[in-house]
């Protein structure tokens, strides 16, 4: 994989003929640091300093009704954003899982208990195919795969990324090589295992899985594979702009006030605004402020604490909480969470396992959605920054959940059960007060 | 609940302004046997031949192309049908959970693995809020349930519906009890409670669970609930027709040529055929004909046994299967199933417990689906159809997925682990033979 700096000459054959080229309206890769641009190649680090890489685009500006239309025309997937995604113009062709354009729900009853005036909504990721967000991220790094000719997709996981790769791989017709700790529970293997690919259980904490994957990235059994968060990762990213693109195309074409996202690398989140500022510069909606609220839960929460702290750097944390699918104690993204929760005026905040769980049986009650453990992180802080003062309950705010709470069950099982058992009478069901 | 003959009255008021009556286009109950009509209340056997009644319709015939036009205008659920159902025209102004307009998946992978040459289609339900199709039927007995003016949605389950009765009474506003059997596993109980409801647990096997319901629906408790399978069921049948519409739409308002449906009480198989049969009297698709195949697991196959032996009439049977969601062992609607899988040239066949497990695993590996025991069912069934020469390879195909693989993963997890287990280094990788 030869890295080297853009020449002008790809860029420029992009913006000509963008429906030509593998990546649509990609231009080039570039360093979030300094800004060196790179060619689009599986790469990830910026040769120079380090920094991470992100797509870097030649947006088709100029015919925001158009594009508009076109978009409105698309099939209902993320592949209706397909002319500002790093993806061939016949995508739509490909097998894929075809992830996205999920519903936002309008949450009145939510918007009720907590005291929201200006209108609530739940972006409710759990309708994707294998039920959360990262299925819209695993689409994009399999496309990317596909034009690199890789044919493995692989990742490490203990969760919900696992199941988003084997099942995407296995509809596209790849090879999937997916690692996990060997002790994960039975329930989290299936999902990982159901698909067919290969699954292989590391002896070891999830720590030893990510630094034996890393060692495989670097060696010659590494060529041809597509680690769908490491060498894929720039492209991977661009998934979660999809998220704010249906948001505000789902509202009318307009932006919300506030949004309450859950931060795991932060990666979603920093996505989430890149997607908005990109509608804006393409004047698909208007221009007006936004608040961008981050969500951790308290037994990982290096973000929230270097907010709270008025820190700019993230210090590591040790994880120590059941909302595990957002359990990353060094956060890549945190500088840049806590950079875009301050220039917008939102927040970061952090709840512990109890309010979690309430939270998720409080969405449940009111919507009759049933969230994952990182659904409970963000609707338990919507609550308290109401309560504290943070988010103007009579601004408009969208929350998210990102999965679906048949996969952490586990949090919820100690304190859901039956109201009552009874005997098989009237009489009993009369004894017992319910009637 | 006063029950009577329909009047020549109802009927045109509801043909000149179905958009102002409650339940839209529908005009009455009518016997499935006898054909007596009686008006739309929350009553579900005809007082003279006990026949279950169901919805008859004054459709809007005679502009297929204003009608078309009208559903494609409509919303991303099954309320674009509402013109065909039996709602009222501002249902999309409820609170309701929206389901439907699930992905129709063109399974080129399994169709290669199959045989199949005439293009398979996988109608995939686990896309609904609560992930199987029982969101559909539960969604049309709510809003009979809030024309009728009832209070309390119940449902007796062991699975599916019950999740399905407290998420949709939850976000609507309704309270809702449901019995489940005092011995479900732990997982099922938290998918049925964590909507806040009552969920009563009955000392006693699921058939008592039933036996009680019934005498609470004769009691004076009752009044005023909504039990969404036996009083509102003539409603609750009506939510499956949409899986019929939404097929049409999806290939392009035509029908298929074979459709393999999963069997429970029979009524989705049923309730599908009668949605075709609208769609060619409506003109939305062109007549031509199609066959309907029936799915059920070996373990509970009283409809495939008597369809293999010639019979009109089912013998009831015990259950013993993995497919839980489908071992009806006293099917309701049976004798109708055998006589559309005979009219239309179609058939009913079953597979053991094994098959089902092999083909859900088959779906996940070729396509990226994980389905629920009934997934299993309908594919594996597929899969004998075309071994043993019943269903054309040739020929056009849609096959059912009703439901979740989260939900059933008892089913495949004795079966399904990591390929391997490893020290996290590359060379126990490569020894394990798997680079
Ligand atoms: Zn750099
Ligand atoms: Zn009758």
């Amino acid at each position: 994989m030869a890295v080297q700096t853009v020449a002008g000459k790809s860029t420029s054959t992009s913006a000509e003929n963008p429906q030509e080229t593998p990546f649509g309206p990609a231009a080039a890769l570039s360093c979030r640091e300094c800004g060196t641009r790179y060619p689009l190649t599986p790469v990830f680090a910026c040769l120079e300093c380090f920094g991470p890489l992100e797509v870097a685009y030649d947006l088709p500006v100029g015919d925001p009704e158009g594009l508009r239309a076109r978009i409105e025309a698309g099939p209902a997937n993320i592949w209706r954003y397909a002319p500002l995604l790093p993806v061939p113009a016949d995508v739509t062709q490909k097998q894929n899982l075809n992830p996205g354009w999920t519903k936002l729900v309008k949450a009145d009853n939510l918007a009720r208990e907590l005291g929201v005036t200006g209108g609530l909504y739940v972006k409710d990721d759990s309708g994707n195919p294998t039920h959360s967000f990262k299925d819209r991220v695993v689409a994009i790094a399999l496309e990317a795969a596909r034009t690199f000719g890789l044919t493995t997709l692989s990742c490490s996981s203990t969760g919900n990324l696992a199941g988003a790769v084997g099942a995407a791989a296995a509809r596209a017709g790849f090879r999937s090589c997916v690692f996990i700790p060997h002790d994960l529970e039975e329930g989290k293997v299936v999902m990982a295992a159901v698909y067919g690919g290969e699954l292989v259980a590391i002896e070891g904490s999830y720590d030893d899985v990510n630094r034996f994957c890393s060692e495989l990235i670097g060696d010659p059994i590494g060529e041809g594979w597509g680690f769908v968060n490491v060498n894929l990762r720039p492209y991977y990213g661009e998934g979660s702009k999809t998220l704010a693109y249906e948001i505000a195309e789902q509202l009318g074409w307009r932006l919300p006030d506030n949004l309450v996202i859950p931060i795991a690398s932060g990666s979603q989140l920093t996505k989430i605004d890149k997607g908005l500022q990109e509608l804006i510069k393409l004047g698909l909606v208007e221009d007006k402020p936004y608040k961008i609220f981050g969500a951790q839960a308290e037994g990982c929460s290096p973000v929230s604490a270097a907010f709270k702290a008025g820190h700019d750097v993230v210090r590591p944390v040790k994880r120590d909480t059941i909302a595990k699918s957002l359990a990353i104690g060094n956060p890549a993204d945190g500088p840049y969470v806590l950079d875009i929760a301050r220039r917008t005026g939102g927040a970061v905040e952090d709840v512990n396992d109890e309010q979690v769980v309430d939270a998720i049986k409080l969405l449940a009650r009111t919507e009759g959605i049933f969230a994952e453990t990182a659904g409970g992180v963000t609707v338990g802080v919507l609550k308290k920054l109401i309560e504290t003062g943070q988010l103007d309950p009579a601004a408009e705010t969208v929350v998210f959940n990102t999965g679906d709470g048949l996969k952490t069950l586990d949090a919820v099982s100690p304190t859901t059960g039956p109201t009552a058992t009874i005997r098989p009478t009237v009489a009993a069901f009369r004894e017992a007060g319910l009637a």
